[in-house]
């Protein structure tokens, strides 16, 4: 079926185009993006170089360029490299005319493929099939079979190697070069200049139905490349296996000889075995992950697309974060903020409940940078980064934006005044325990964490003794356009969920393992008696209630007295289309209109406010957000779903789930600076709003309970959870709600359906009407 | 002798100028003004209108105008004004050729005169000669002698009584306009547009020497003038007498019958017998408040001229506050800023200190705008006024400056985050208690201003239990370039000091007088209990100590951070010369350099760091102070002395004694609005630099001390205190002190001088080696 902006899907598993459009290509790069975790490799066309966003984004490779401010993750160089010349015609799809052209991200298994048929001034059509993967079975891998099929005899010559002149958004991240050959493979070895990771890109290459007759080595301007001459006669299939792989030291010791050694084998494996075995890990992912959707196929392949590029941009193999975009770009530095906890780790934490796992172990890893940037800015505990790498030091500059009106540099607060990210960080790692009842996980990171942010907010919280509470001041909540607000309800309840949670796991500790809780607390530097202050603040930290009256809750102090205007209204104050609008002056700073609503986020997260509560903020905050941020949308879906506003909650769902899909050259360039890259929030929040949203799971103590609210044009919504490692596969129709056991799960799962209680056993599968 | 600027000075009491440069009309009409406390009368000619901001300013008239966010004192219609034509070309000083011109004032006893001879070009020249004085005797009226003399036979027309059309520098303030005759007098009678307040202004006139051969009344566009043509012979001189009556509602009941009155007694008493009247006043005043300097005319000159305007500013005869530019004009509004309090108000406290306790009382009179504006802003007890006129309502606006790159309106928060103002008030009466020795005073007004700051102080600190001190947050220092800052080591010391001293104040209370203090704690609606927090405060406040290696004092948590750059380094910075330096994202934001130096003014308020601690202090925040108030001259020069920086001392000295006499045509209109006026707290810190600076007074308990420096050219410092209804007249010579004891004062007076102890009985006369 056609989707919008001329794409297709024929069954919910692929989205594929007819037409070449050579005005997106940025955001095609990113929407094609293949990648596993460990890197990410973009949409573009081989035949293309840096100044068309080609990239190979790599895991683990953080790295400051000289004189940049932005450590970021390296590109690596791109050992798809292949140029075309057809009778000494480049082929680039900008040039000549495309007769044919066919792209397809093929969402079952992470295969992208592009058809091209191409004639150029001088010669009759050439196809051009292009297929490749980035393996699963292999994570340094990408196999790529890149397929010439000639309509009349013709001369043929293909350039293909490694293009070692990487696009890099914040400067040259590589402080040597250095090509070799070997063994009829060919390497571009580099090292990075802050921290000396050597990065080793070896490319192996297969030719089949057609011998050169003349084979050649380029080495030119950063590219080693093989100049092949093939003589095709009409009809011959010309089929070139590229393996790419890449290494660097710090995943393995020896780079260069591992990344050697992995080409060779895939050389020696091939290219369908290589794929066959890549597959099968799709196949165990998608059998937990896949969400289907009856009656609404647009939705089933945008839903499909959104879990795709949720699972791609997470490094499951490892404890390191998830990019804000993944690995499809440099953008926002492929690291983490608070969106992994609060958008990214729901998905995992309830399909591939390791995965989740993964993540708070990468935030216990990340400790020591936590406590030193609390030491840095004057607290103790642990106060996590803003912007958080491999380390957990603070990435997030002081000085982000520019004013666009004066040329200077602003100062906004995001590294300093948005603590939230702490107590977001237990919050999720909660959520890990509640659904892994894993009490030595707790033991041996949790607890750790969540004593030191409990530390970290009693040395950032204030008492005001006349009013007899604690209060957070000088705060930034997720709403970025409030900076130096007081009292903010959506930090306000997370820091009292995240003392809440410190002293539970305090007191079982006390009870069942003093020991360990003794050692732990010589390793922080406190002792038993500091729960007496997190006691302290549980029961006196303020928590803006809902006005008996109206039921809004004020999002900080002071927020119902700024200036009610629309957002409408303050663009149209704007002196300049791309002026900030937040801190310290810009339009939004004295006014009620939100980047994104802090309440309903706080809805979004804890299930304390009912409906009644919901809709009134809902009502209100709603009209006052400009959705300046990509988390916003889902939110928004969510909490209008749990409010009953089921067409607002709609759409908001499309809308959220089609920021990247749809959205096309929005947003990608901004005065020449790439923003583009998959919002792998937006990803994770799609999850969120089907399973949280219409599906109204949530998790009470041990029991699972849905709501279901089915759109109106579906007929069904089916998906699995992982819950103490049982796995249920649920499916709602319009009246029924179906639940099924997995054969070998370990014990029954209580649940509830509205205030229907069932309880599901191993194997068992049980219908609820609704 | 002759000063700078062609400035002269015969014997210190008077300044005078011979030549008339019609550039510096705005600086001179300042400079020239006299008056008494109730109105000011600028220095301008009689000959001119509004366009040359002529202003009779008013006290206790303050009005907003329509459409306007100013409250300001109204400058009433000019019953001064005199037009002359000779053989019908005007005089205006403009045009035509001045032959001759003396402008002085006369500090000794406040008389303005001016001598003009004047030619154009149709006659041979005319001689005026004006002078004029704001009767210190009749606070409500201006007597004016305007004579002319003809070097030929010619006529002249005068038009002579009251201009209507006034210079306001925020709009209309006049909703009515009613001119009338009564009895041979003059009158003009408004109303104000937002108080209703009448205000009358009556002109009576005498004519001596020459006979009017003709007369009419004009009245034209908002003036009522008299048409008198006049027949001079030559060596004639013709005397005209005007004396100008002003009464508002807000005096008197019957404002029109008043002034009417007190025109008709002057015209009965005759311009001579007024003026010895009011010159015996300022015998009585400069008996107690000259400040003599032997060896240096210049300095002595400059000292009475700051003295003079002092207390012409300051409304001597009622509980009204000391406007920043006194009555020189509009600026600022006529109202109270911090500054009284520390500034203007030591003069007083040391010479009169009856004004001083008006000024207190002003202070206890405003208690319920305090409350007010304590409780809009979610406190209690009494917050201050930033800019305080009569009923302490809070008068500064939330948008202040205008951010000349956008145009957009900046929210700064001198009136919400400058809580220092309240503690400066405590400071100050405490300052008086100590001075009077009055306790009746404290019962009846100290107490309840001191009890409702503290209160205030209670309802905005925070305890921070992991620092275990209290802190103030979100402060605006005097030094206004940084607002937003924590623990302003000025504030908190300050506020450290108000609440000592409540707690002072009520364990006196609970002791003498438990019944009263009941009262007072009743009518704040506080028990007992409430001191438990003072005290607790008091114990645990938080006071940034000298760095015991640097000897450096932190201005606020992080100064010492931020970019440490110059003043001339950020001027360079500027993108326009007149943007705003501070918040929210001027150059100085980030920078450590100063408008004044909160540290220094510390140490200006509170003798409790020793002389090397000031030193090192006065050291490092010097250079980066770019000196943008007008305060921070006089207490550079004050610290500096204390510091033993002499020479620093007196260069300073120098600058803050002369900012409005030499300063000639700087900052007095920008942009084409009036800035001028006379920097009435600049003027009291010329007492507080030569008393407690070069003379080294102190007061310790009952004690007095002096540790005196004179400056190297200076031979002898003479000046009189008042301290516990004693009146001491103290002389510093290079190696002397004499104290001499008034007569009839009432107990002897324990001086220290240096280390040196010494008892000055009532009529003794003792002198101390130094």
């Amino acid at each position: 079926m056609e989707l919008k902006n001329n794409l297709f899907t024929d069954d919910g598993w692929q989205i594929y185009e007819r037409q070449f459009d050579p005005e997106q290509f940025v955001t095609t790069g990113s929407n094609y993006l293949i990648g596993n975790g460990y890197l990410g490799y973009r949409g573009t066309f081989v035949e293309w170089e840096a100044d068309r966003f080609v990239g190979c984004n790599v895991t683990d490779t953080w790295d400051t360029a000289e004189g940049s401010e932005w450590r970021e993750l390296c590109n690596v160089p791109n050992g798809l490299f292949t140029q075309l010349f057809v009778e000494g015609e480049q082929l680039s799809g900008f040039e000549g005319e495309t007769l044919a052209f066919y792209r397809q991200l093929g969402l079952r298994y992470g295969l992208y493929e592009r058809e091209h048929t191409w004639q150029g001034a001088h010669h009759k059509p050439v196809k051009i099939s292009v297929e490749r993967f980035a393996s699963y079975d292999n994570l340094h891998l990408i196999a790529m079979r890149y397929q010439i099929t000639a309509e009349q005899d013709t001369e043929i010559v293909v350039l293909t190697g490694i293009d070692g002149r990487v696009w890099s958004l914040n400067g040259e991240h590589f402080k040597s070069y250095r090509a070799f050959e070997e063994d009829g493979l060919i390497a571009v070895e580099t090292v990075t200049g802050e921290f000396g990771i050597q990065i080793d890109v070896v490319e192996g290459l297969a030719i089949e139905g057609v011998t050169p007759v003349d084979r050649a080595m380029v080495e030119r301007d950063k590219h080693i490349l093989r100049g092949l001459t093939f003589r095709l006669e009409a009809g011959d299939t010309l089929s070139l296996f590229k393996y790419m792989v890449v290494y660097s030291s710090n995943d393995d010791p020896a780079p260069c000889e591992r990344a050697l050694a992995d080409a060779r084998a895939a050389l020696a494996t091939g290219y369908e075995a290589l794929k066959a075995a890549h597959m099968a890990h799709w196949d165990r992912i998608w059998n937990i992950s896949d969400i289907e959707i009856g009656g609404n196929l647009e939705v089933q392949a945008i839903t499909r697309f959104n879990l795709y590029h949720a699972t791609i941009a997470t490094p499951a193999h490892a404890k390191l974060p998830i990019g804000a975009r993944g690995l499809s770009c440099q953008v926002y530095q492929g690291a983490a903020f608070w969106d992994q906890e609060t958008f990214n780790m729901p998905m995992f934490l309830y399909t591939r409940p390791e995965v989740a796992r993964n993540l708070v172990e990468y935030r216990y890893d990340t400790l020591p940078g936590a406590r030193k940037k609390a030491r840095d800015l004057g607290y103790y505990g642990a106060f996590y980064a803003w912007t958080s790498g491999k380390t957990g030091e603070e990435l997030f500059p002081d000085y982000f934006f520019t004013d666009v009106l004066t040329g200077r540099k602003l100062h906004n607060h995001f590294n300093s005044w948005q603590i939230h990210i702490s107590p977001d960080i237990v919050y999720a790692l909660w959520l890990y325990y509640e659904v892994a009842g894993d009490w030595e996980f707790m033991l041996d990171y949790g607890a750790e964490i969540a004593f030191e942010v409990a530390q970290f907010l009693v040395s950032r919280i204030h008492f005001k003794k006349d009013k007899h509470r604690y209060e957070l001041i000088r705060l930034l909540g997720p709403d970025e356009y409030h900076e130096n607000v007081d009292n903010n309800v959506y930090t306000m309840y997370l820091a009292k969920f995240a003392f809440e949670k410190a002293l539970i796991i305090f007191r079982r500790m006390a009870t069942e393992n003093p020991e360990q809780l003794d050692a732990l607390l010589a390793k922080i530097g406190i002792d038993r008696s500091a729960t007496e202050d997190w006691q302290d603040i549980v029961d006196l930290i303020y928590l803006p209630q809902p006005d008996p009256e109206t039921k809004l809750i004020e999002q900080f102090d002071g927020f119902f007295q700024l200036e009610d205007v629309t957002p409408a209204e303050l663009r149209a104050r704007l002196l300049h289309p791309e002026e900030y609008w937040g801190w310290p002056n810009g339009v939004a700073v004295e006014a009620q209109v939100l980047k994104q609503a802090d309440v309903l986020q706080l809805f979004a997260l804890l299930d304390i406010f009912p409906p009644d509560v919901m809709r009134a903020n809902y009502e209100y905050y709603e009209p006052r957000t400009e959705h300046g941020s990509s988390l916003s949308p889902s939110v928004h879906a969510l909490i209008a779903t749990k409010a009953g506003l089921h067409d607002a909650a709609y759409r908001y769902f499309m809308e959220a789930s089609t920021i990247d899909l749809y959205n096309m050259s929005k947003k990608v360039m901004s005065g020449g600076s790439f923003l583009g890259g998959i919002h792998t929030a937006a990803c994770g929040g799609v999850w969120l709003m089907l399973v949280r949203g219409f599906a109204g799971f949530e998790v009470h103590g041990d029991r699972l309970r849905f709501n279901p609210v089915l759109p109106a044009t579906w007929t069904s919504l089916s998906f699995a959870l992982t819950f103490r490692y049982n796995v249920l596969r649920i499916t709602i129709t319009p009246d029924t709600l179906q639940l099924s056991s997995d054969e070998g799960n370990p014990a029954p799962v209580h649940v509830l359906v509205g205030e229907q209680e069932v309880v599901v056993a191993p194997g068992q599968r049980v219908a609820v009407t609704i």
